[in-house]
Formats: C-alpha cells, structure tokens, sequence
C-alpha cells in the first residue's frame, strides 16, 4: 500500500519573516488558496510575534480569519511565546506552532530565553490551552530549532534533541517538528536523530524541517523518509533563508519535496504541475527574492507520475 | 574505519560538450592542476570526437599530453567508438570512458547505432586493447546511459539495465559507469538498481554518474552510497546540463557532493575550501554559464570537517 506523506507549507511565515517586501494580504490569501487547490492541506499562515518586530505579520489577524474559511485546510500559526498561544486561541487557529531551540546560543538570540524557560513556557501554555473548551482547542506543535547544529555553537548534542523532544511530548505537545534550521546535517545524523526520536516519541507526528543552505536539503529528507518520518515542513520556491549566510538557498522546496517523494513511491496527494503554478505569485510580489527549484526549470520527466507510482 | 569514496571530475568533458565557448587550453589546464590540488585524483579531461561536431574539444591532444605530466592523476577521457579508442591509446590516456544508452532511441541519437551494434563495437575495442602492450594498455570503462530513464523513450527497464551492465563486465570492461542522464531517478530506483548491479559486477568499481536536472542529484547520491557505491562522477559547479531541459541544472556539483559525502562519515580525500576556490577560473572563462553549489555560496559549518569526521 501507498505509504502517505504530509507536506506543510511553511513560507507564508518561514520564507516571508526574513523578506523586506511586505506581501499585500490579498497575494498572500491567493498563495494559500491557491496552494490549497494544488493539494496542499496544511500551511503555517503567520507568526504571532509583535508587528513592529516583523512587519511583515501585520497582517495575521486578517490571513486567519480568511483562511480560516477554506474548508479542508489546517490552519497552523508560529508562536514564539504565552502571548502568541492566547492569539492563536482567540483567532482560532487549528494547530500552534512553538518553537524553540536546542542551542542555548540560538535559543537565547532568537526567544530571548533559557532551553529551561522555553520547557517551562511551554509546560503553562499547555495549562492554558487544557482552559479552553475541546471544541475550540488548538493542536499544539512542539518544535526544536538547531537540532542538527548551531551556526552560534557548532555542534548540538543528539542526546539533548531526542531529551528534548521527549520532555516536549511529556509536557503535552501534539506533534514534534526537528528542524535543521541552518543546514548543518548530514543524512547519516539524519536518519539516526529520527530514528531515535521517532522510537521515543512516534506516538505523535514528527515532522522534519530542513533548509537547503548547504545542498543538502533533499540528501536529508530521503534520510528522514528512510528513518520513518512521514511529516515534513517545506517552502514554496524554497522561499527562506539563514540570516547567517547571505544569498544562500533558503528551505527545501516544496514542489521539489514532492517530486522527490513520489519518485520514491510516497503519495503526497499533490498535483505538482498545479503546486509549480503558484509561484507566479511570488515572482509578481517578490520580483527581487530568488525562487529555487528544479522541476520548475526543468520540468517533470515523461510518463510522470505514472512510472513514480510503480517505483 | 572510515571507507574512502572516489570523486571523478568530468566537467571538462560532459560540462565543456555543451558549453559554446571556447575554454582555452591554458585556463582548461589550470582547471585540472588546481582540482588536482584540491586532493580529486581522477579527471576526465575530454572526449574523443572529431573536432568539426564539437570544437571545444580541438585541443585534445595538448590537453592528454599536459594531463599526463601531474604525477598520480588518473588522466581519463570519453570515447564514443573505436577510432576515439585507438586515438586515446597513441596519446597514452590511462583510462578510456565508452559510453552508450541503454534507452535504443537515446543511443541511435547520441551515437548513430544500436545498443547491439554498440556492444559489438565495445568488444571489438576490447579485442583491440589486447594487442596493446600491457604497460600502456589504458584501462576500459563501461557507461549506460539514461539508465534511470530517457527523454526519448521514457522508462528504462532495471533488467536491461543490470544486463548490459554484465554484458559490458563479460566482455572486458574494467569499470562500469551507471548514468542518469536525464535527472529521471528517484532515490529508491537508484538504491535499487545499484544493489542489483553491485551484485552482479561488483569485482569491478561501479560509478554513479548523476544529473541535477530536476533536483534530486543528491538525494540519488544518497541512494547509491546506501547501496554501497563508492565512486561518483560529478562537475565543478554542475556544470553541465540537458539539451532536452534548457536553463536547468547540470551534472551533480562535485563540491557539494565531497561536503554530503564528508557529512555522512566518508572519506573524499578533497579538501572543500581548495575546490571551491577552483571555481575562480570557470568565473573568469565562462561569465554566461550559471554555476551552481550550496557549499560555494553558504561556506563549511562551523567545526567542520571535525564534526564530519565522527558524524
């Protein structure tokens, strides 16, 4: 049987929060959409970190609401801290995203706190949603940042990420992300980081979240298919970047993610011809950003997807 | 004990073969002393056909003998026949590259015959080779083409694949090469396909020849290194490409392949910062060529290639 792959969308708030352009709120709801059509069904839509810090989020209440509306698609929003959870709460969104670090170095520089303050946030956002009605609850995703290095502290400890993770689900978490948020792994680490946490914390969905930095996006994503993971964040036109190294590639590409599953006999449930299509958005908003992608330029082979199906 | 993998340049020929400028003799040479130098122990430095069908490779002669002078580069170029072959064993070459598709469509296009008649040829330059005297005799390497697929044709069957791999092996190949031409594989295919080979001719080296052309070069990489490939073809900054997919990505970026490799516990022998600087000279000749890499643009992580080295 054909084993299911979840691809999420992440570069409404991974790609743009580190873009200058502010996307106008209709541009960004014809992304969404028009994402959703190519069968897209989840897509992180925002940040809930302050407006004056990124701009670029101003827009968050709006972009809920209205993809709010489109029926089959979760709703997941970034959120840094307790004030963006009770956002979250109020708008209504089906999943929130924290995000923490595995790096001290990282976590102090990006969430301005201690790992051990992160756990201790998370642990009484979880009280705080456990408040709200079952009805209208949000998921709530645990996620680990430099999981496979630190451009702050080089090396990050495997141990520490499986610990981490594991601490995260005890306290409550809904699903796991492990990012490799500067492109520092390989996919030997990989494979062994979640085959390891997916043996601790499996009950749960865990997603991996690799940039592209390096090359190596793609080489790491086959070492986490092969170690189990079925959940995967991914960029469209790898829209991102690493603040730490200038004209870099950014997130793995989402329309490559996908080819690159079904070559290998997952069905991701998205039409990749419609999914290259809604990068003309970006190309008209984004006119001076980089869109990556291969089977953009070059297409998809012949006989595609009939011979991915059998392979 | 950590297990070495061979890197073989062969930018000079598969990449050069579709470049319309004219590389001079001399920047060629720098090309090769300074990836020589950079620790890449194996380049194939041009190709035998006649100098009217592709004028880049006109200084053929100089560029054999030059090569021929860096103590301990195994100095290879590509032949399409016997006439390449016999050129190649006066001018003292050390291994001889022939190449033929095993999509039927695909070989009466690249080389005006049939896969049948291609192995005749093949064993004919096996027969000639004999009557060469044993200290001068160059090795002979076998490539298939579009093995993982062909514009032309379409799907390529994995039996025909692992067949002629054999049939080259049986009739006197010291080395096969097997080719995705056409950036048709996926990871599972490939992993796959290079286990069956391996199995079968796995006395002699097997190389991995990839294209980028849609994305997954080396994410197929990791696929033949699972299924214990050891020796890779690959370009300086991808260079190369598909006459078939105009604008897209080339051969795999040797650079970036020595970094996976390197993250995943193997051995290159290639000193990374070298090879990127070696891109300098493809800058300076070949100013309208896109070059592409991760590693070039992002630079190494930080405690690398420490961190690597027990990754």
């Amino acid at each position: 049987m054909t084993q299911h792959i979840t691809l999420r969308e992440v570069g409404l708030r991974d790609g743009l929060q580190i873009v200058k352009t502010i996307v106008p709120t209709q541009a960004k709801m014809e992304w969404i959409r028009e994402e959703y059509s190519a069968g897209v069904k989840e897509i992180e839509v925002c940040s809930f970190v302050p407006a004056k810090l990124i701009p670029q989020f101003a827009d968050s209440t709006e972009i809920v609401a209205d993809s709010l509306r489109i029926r089959g698609l979760t709703v997941s929003a970034l959120i840094p801290n307790m004030k963006g959870a009770q956002r979250g709460v109020e708008l209504g969104v089906h999943k929130l995203n924290y995000v923490m670090s595995v790096s001290e170095g990282h976590n102090l520089a990006n969430v301005r706190r201690t790992v051990a303050e992160s756990l201790e946030d998370f642990s009484n956002i979880v009280a705080m949603l456990r408040e709200v009605p079952a009805g209208s609850r949000p998921k709530l995703s645990g996620g680990l940042s430099t999981s496979f290095g630190c451009t702050i502290e080089g090396r990050v400890s495997e141990d520490r990420v499986v610990e981490l993770a594991e601490r995260l689900v005890e306290s409550g978490a809904d699903e796991i992300v492990i990012a490799d948020t500067v492109g520092y792994g390989g996919p030997h680490a990989v494979r062994r980081v979640f085959e390891r946490v997916l043996a601790r914390v499996g009950s749960v969905p865990v997603f991996a979240h690799f940039h592209d930095t390096r090359g190596l996006g793609l080489a790491n994503a086959v070492g986490a298919l092969d170690a189990g993971v079925r959940y995967f964040d991914a960029t469209l036109a790898g829209l991102g970047g690493c603040p730490h190294a200038p004209g870099a590639t950014g997130n793995v590409v989402i329309e490559d993610l996908a080819f690159l599953c079904e070559t290998m006999g997952y069905a991701t449930g998205i039409d990749i011809g419609k999914l290259v299509a809604v990068r003309h958005i970006l190309a008209r908003e984004l006119p001076n950003e980089k869109l990556s992608g291969a089977i953009a330029v070059a297409g998809l082979p012949r006989e595609f997807p009939k011979a991915a199906a059998s392979a």
